[in-house]
């Protein structure tokens, strides 16, 4: 019954030392995909709003916003930078608990970094560890939690961006433990907001909370002990069920970092291996989208739960079609934002292949596989069998592929130049005398 | 399957007018007690912590505080106001659903209408709606998720907060269903805080997160239609059990505020029937301390689950005892903050007089009951019997004990002159032209 303390105590006296190299390495790409991310949602009406709203109440600016001109405290800079990071679906992903651990977390930190002297290292070491609690209070209530309809990403989040702060912040154990009971009791955001704007809102709240807990455990506000194990703390009151061994199992051996995904495609995972296989066949065969006869798909039973909406009208709707996954993997050879769109959905060839696209469902092909027969009108077949769609586990995105996917990215925002620097220097995060070195290169000009 | 926006409907075309005479006073008592409670908590440490945090930050300085010369942004302000009306356990209750109503809602609308130009008349409008709104979404899950670990004056009360809020700002009917839906993803607040500074941040970061909620669905920020009855919704994922006709039940004939209660006493609700008991014997017969030497309790066996501890070493104890109830009735005839002092526990008079105090439980005794038989040392006997103590529904504080107990704590912080002054502007809530006539008053100069 001292598993918060437990936790708290070990965060609080780690060194950046003791991380594995590996692990650092893993940090700073999960870093880079969030910068991706961020900047390709920084410009979303639901940012727009966000900053309309966070500046009409006249806070301070001294926080830069990634991939925006305007300033703002940092609290709501966390915010902010929260929302356009999720905003797409385009951050990182824990499969074994669907959190995307890095939006709260990094937007807290960029939100602190901006505001105040941070070194690489210490951001470095402080988002570890912020993903590292994240992930493993998910653990503790996954599935169960999840299940009855909470945003794992946010109310788990909360706690790792409390970590994160609260580390930079160089907090007691006694206050590591209240940051941890002050963010347990904000934790928050539901599933029945999806679709929503209010989605993207979780992991931006869910910074902006922790980091909030973390001042104030700082500055002597007390809060439970046992925020996580107590009977009437998260793991009880948040879950029908729960394994708290999930919390320290291993604790300093394993982290949380090397189990990350990053992906490539900003659409629901289970038609990124279709989108995969046609992207390979368009790379191989080049074939006239306009004497395509016929595509037909194998694909997990899952992909007849989520994704079979063929007749689209708003680009959203795109990124849960597994005829669209065919069409622009075919027809395009991409699957960036621009393909969706609202203009990419109305477009005639990719609306033609939507339609002459069949998908089976095929028990055998697994969650991340497909098999795609493509066959033109002059009788030639193409056929695919992707095995593992990019950005899993077993086949993750090389450092390559996340410097691709930044660039496509940042370039819609920044000069190239500026994003070019900012790859550097994100592969020596830990070597920056200041982080304002790579925030200062995210605001556009 | 629309009761979000039949509810966000109904408050949404809600007209000043439609609120009967009645309801009107009783939220002029709320808001007299609020103030009361406020100026009550203003300086404890809690609030000392919350605002160096706040300020640190470097918001702009454009709401007031209520009791503080201090000033923040209207949103630190609600959460700051929210802290210091409940840290001393003193604001209302409603005795249906244990919730503490006013709290959340009134200090988002003392914090806006401290930084906007706002009539009496739509701030006791705005409150009407947002007290009705919090209460009818907790009586949706009560008891379920109370007894589940939610802390419900915030679960709920962040619904009421983004009413009253949303009102003001004339929110139309789909944005106040956004404001609805924002509200129902930041509903948090667990029990396991209760004993640290956590729990008086509850209300306060509830009416934070609602006025914020209804500033960004103001703005176009959308969430989902369906918070509170939807399958991933409020009253599903928040609570094992609901009875969602509870949100609409006589909506508009009968106001949730006629159910409103004020404490008399700083302390759990189960030992005021005894402090009340004791109190009229003291002013009845004004028994010698130095001379008592026996006290007999009979009261309800819930009183034997919650308070009885006997050695009390800091002033909160006090709170939870019925020993020290006992004693600060008999000894003091009075039960304000000063009997929750370490230096009240610590009083001899005080201690000799728990000593020789004998509780035994009654089941035929109510839980808002207590008979009292004190025998001093010349076989002289005093007996009580309480039937419902002061402050309960069946025997509500007049408007004079509510003057008394705000005159009490108000006079801690401002003037006599001002504390009169606020009495007699709340009373006349409804015809102030602009709500800073009241705030500037709150101010300590």
């Amino acid at each position: 019954m001292n598993e918060t303390r437990q936790l708290a105590a070990w965060v609080a006296t780690h060194r950046p030392g003791d991380i594995p190299d590996g692990i650092t390495h893993e940090a700073k790409r999960a870093l880079l995909n969030y910068l991706a991310a961020t900047f390709g949602g920084c410009r979303h009406e639901a940012v727009d709003i966000a900053i309309k709203t966070v500046l009409s109440l006249g806070g301070s600016s001294v926080s830069n916003l990634i991939g925006r001109a305007e300033k703002c405290d940092p609290l709501h800079a966390t915010f902010i930078n929260g929302i356009s990071s999720h905003v797409d679906d385009f951050d990182d992903t824990l499969p074994k608990n669907y959190i995307h651990p890095t939006s709260p977390v990094a937007s807290a930190l960029f939100a602190y970094g901006s505001a105040n002297p941070l070194s690489g290292r210490d951001f470095l070491h402080a988002f570890v560890l912020g993903f590292e609690v994240t992930s493993r209070v998910g653990n503790v209530v996954y599935p169960w939690h999840y299940e009855t309809g909470w945003h794992i990403t946010s109310t788990a989040g909360v706690f790792g961006a409390a970590t994160a702060i609260g580390k930079v912040r160089n907090l007691s154990v006694e206050q590591m433990i209240w940051a941890l009971g002050l963010a347990a009791t904000q934790s928050a955001g539901v599933r029945e907001t999806f679709g929503s704007m209010a989605k993207a809102m979780h992991p931006g709240r869910a910074g902006q909370n922790g980091y909030f807990s973390a001042l104030l455990a700082e500055n002597g506000f007390t809060s439970s002990e046992q925020s996580i194990e107590g009977a009437r703390g998260f793991a009880f009151v948040q879950s029908v069920n729960r394994d708290l061994t999930k919390l320290l199992d291993r604790l300093g051996e394993r982290y949380e970092l090397s189990d990350n995904t990053y992906k490539p495609f900003p659409t629901g995972i289970v038609i990124q291996p279709t989108i995969d296989a046609c992207i390979q066949i368009h790379r191989e065969h080049h074939p006239d989208p306009g004497l395509i006869k016929a595509v037909e798909l194998e694909v997990a039973p899952i992909v007849f739960e989520l994704c079979m909406k063929k007749d689209l009208r708003v680009g959203l709707e795109g990124k849960f079609s597994i005829y669209h996954a065919a069409a622009i993997g075919l027809a395009r050879g991409r699957a960036s934002l621009d393909e969706f769109t609202d203009a990419a959905v109305a477009d005639p060839d990719l609306k033609r292949i939507r339609e002459l696209t069949v998908p089976r469902t095929n028990p055998k092909v697994a969650d991340d596989a497909s098999i795609v027969v493509v066959t033109m009108q002059d009788g030639t077949r193409f056929t695919k069998h992707v095995e593992h769609a990019v950005g899993n586990l077993e086949r993750p995105m090389t450092d390559a592929q996340i410097e691709e996917k930044f660039r496509d990215l940042a370039q819609r925002v920044i000069a190239p130049a500026c994003a070019n620097q900012i790859i550097d220097k994100c592969w020596s995060f830990d070597q920056l005398a200041d982080v304002r070195e790579i925030i200062g290169l995210t605001v556009p000009v």
